[in-house]
């Protein structure tokens, strides 16, 4: 059930990135946790303001699709990761998507992406 | 005083790591929880058997030595993580370390590391 919600919130984040619907991705981070993201290629961005400007300018940008695959859910708690290979222009990337429960809904609370090996 | 430990945990992975400490290594990661881990370059690892295996291959082989600054600790109720650079061979990478609280001691429960663009 909690692993479920934990999958749903990981496909949000990412249906919200692939439609570039900034209200969506404003949605999936948590309003109450410190929050965190580290873009591939990027340095560490902390901080609500910092990280949903990066946002903006991404998925305003000339982002190409992104899709996902091959989600793992880990749950400590009231924390909870989700893994997955992300695809981008036939790039693979493995991304640690991090989440605490507020309540019924798993909140984003940090994002680190980075590419794999090409293989 | 939990961030500080939360620090501390992270300079005693890197502590085991630069030493080549197996051992240490090995004390650092929770054998309570589940763990994963995403070396850089590498695909995700899941559970204590493989991501042990990986860490035994890397300390035993010529990796070079690994020194990492600007720790910054972010706490989530019983999970904390440290984001911090790591610095191997004139490469800069970027961490998140993930630890979750078993009694006062923080044990490290997920790792990923990638590179940041050359400055």
């Amino acid at each position: 059930m909690s692993e479920a919600a934990l999958l749903f919130a990981n496909e949000a984040f990412y249906a919200a990135f692939a439609r570039r619907d900034l209200e969506a991705m404003d949605e999936v981070w948590s309003r109450n946790a410190a929050i965190a993201c580290i873009h591939p290629g990027w340095d560490l961005l902390v901080g609500r303001e910092m990280v949903m400007a990066t946002w903006r300018a991404i998925l305003s940008g000339p982002q190409p699709p992104i899709t996902f695959d091959n989600a793992q859910a880990v749950i400590w708690g009231e924390t909870g990761m989700v893994v997955c290979h992300e695809h981008v222009e036939g790039q693979a990337l493995v991304a640690s998507n991090l989440f605490v429960r507020e309540g019924k809904i798993w909140k984003m609370v940090h994002h680190q992406s980075g590419p794999l090996p090409v293989g």
